[in-house]
């Protein structure tokens, strides 16, 4: 697994022989993004069938409780454990499964939601949702993908989302990697280029969504959909059908993980603020249904009142 | 000079004898906040004026350059420069003047603004408006002194404010040592906050205010206007009349200082970001004057239609 914590600065790749290493992984931030997380939870329930466990509750649990946000996570260990015999070879045969059907996912999500994107438009995205957050690809950023292959995309702004700096660290990563012009901003800074006309499309990721459209995700989300709804720009949320959560009737039940203080107060391991500063660090928001476009997924792109069965 | 770069983790003392290590300074935000720059500048001219210039118009036009945005800083110059006879006395007893209104004008301020605070209010202001951005007591974080001394304040919800985090690592400081309740928060939290009822007041600074009420101020600054409004939040502006630039019919004109991309990129001397990162990195926004429900100044409370004449 490619350490996500230290890149862009460096590539270190994580060798990880049991599920308790993938927990810690997951947990910790070494891979981020609900459908890598949730592909990479059915991978450790494999390393467990691999060491004799044949039962794989324990470790399912285990790997349920490293974050509580991303519905993925536990959609994907419900479906390994829906397999009749829990051998080895079934539950890896269906980690795979898992693996290649979110990178088709995502390929289709950027297809459905391309037509979406303004001819020549200026994009705002924030957190990665790229090949790093998922199998490949990428959810809003399949879209960006998708929409500048297709000529359709002039220019990407790029949050740099606090505190983790996914934005900065990772988005940017991606997009010179893949040559399409972009700019990261820091999260502060949307606001005023929607006031000067220059952002035309937002789109984002999902970590669970409810049976109304209500969207839980990074920290930040919210706070740009009320932007666009105020300056008049499409808000649109991509994610594949393994983050639908139609048993909330809303996003009120979504659980929003508090993470620790010091990823604030401490940046790449200087401390940053005085001793004793007092944090609240929420790790995402849930942006109401009423303020999304549209919700873009494999199966096609939902308006509301969204019926996603 | 405190140098506020190194601040909370070191208290180091600059000794400037010559008014382009003054200049420096302010470009390079050792000093920043518009209040205190402005002081900073008339103390500049008395170092000019003590090293026998006694025409100053290169050292009141290298100063004035340093910085863009804030009007303190010309019109701190320009009161300097209307005095009759250039000695170092005269300049100096008027570089004391100014720091001496400005402390007087803050204490005026907080009362002024105090009777806004909504009783047992959780107020949420961003960048530094304390002592360390004026003579002190400071503009917002005056009225939040204020209120907090007068028992109306129960709680601040104080904003990081990247990329240079004069919240987290000043206003922190500072709400620290005088013991009133606080929590840091991500640039990107505040929306999420407000929609959970946790907001009853916003405030924050200014550096130039136009005739109708367009109020530049440090980035992220719209962005809180534009949520406050959509959640039905009183925002106010808290600023000296020093910072009032009648002259400008709007915020258009309001020159916004781009600064160095390394203020994102690296963060406390560690590279953050991937090589080759583009970056848009404005220090100010401007919030139209009818998203500000109110702008205090030590003159009073001022409503829409605005006359600070």
């Amino acid at each position: 697994m490619l350490d996500q914590r230290v890149l862009p600065r460096k590539e270190v790749w994580l060798e990880l022989s049991q599920w308790e290493q993938v927990r810690d992984a997951i947990r910790d931030m070494a891979v981020r993004g609900a459908p890598a997380i949730g592909v990479s939870a059915a991978y450790g329930l494999a390393l467990a069938a691999q060491q004799g466990d044949h039962d794989l509750t324990n470790a399912r649990n285990g790997l349920a409780s490293a974050r509580p946000t991303a519905v993925n996570l536990v959609w994907a260990l419900d479906r390994i454990m829906a397999i009749h015999e829990l051998t080895f070879d079934a539950v890896l045969a269906e980690a795979r499964a898992i693996e290649q059907e979110d990178l088709a996912m995502n390929h289709q999500i950027g297809l459905n939601g391309a037509p979406l994107v303004p001819d020549q438009a200026q994009v705002l995205t924030v957190c990665n949702t790229g090949s790093l957050a998922t199998s490949g690809h990428g959810t809003a950023l399949g879209i960006v993908r998708t929409a500048y292959s297709q000529g359709r995309l002039k220019h990407v702004w790029s949050c740099e989302t606090r505190p983790r700096l996914q934005g900065l660290r990772l988005t940017a990563w991606e997009l010179l990697q893949d040559g399409i012009p972009f700019h990261s901003i820091a999260d502060s800074a949307a606001a005023s280029l929607m006031r000067a006309g220059k952002v035309d499309f937002v789109v984002a990721g999902a970590d669970r969504i409810a049976a109304n459209g209500d969207s839980a995700n990074k920290i930040g989300t919210y706070s740009l959909a009320v932007l666009a709804k105020h300056h008049g720009i499409p808000f649109v949320i991509a994610a594949p059908s393994s983050t639908l959560d139609p048993a909330l009737t809303d996003g009120s039940a979504i659980p929003i993980e508090e993470r620790d203080a010091s990823e604030l107060t401490d940046i790449e391991g200087v401390r940053v603020a005085p001793e004793g500063c007092p944090v609240y660090n929420p790790g995402f928001d849930v942006t109401p249904g009423e303020l999304v476009t549209a919700i873009v997924t494999e199966r096609g792109i939902h308006h509301a009142p969204y019926n996603f069965s």
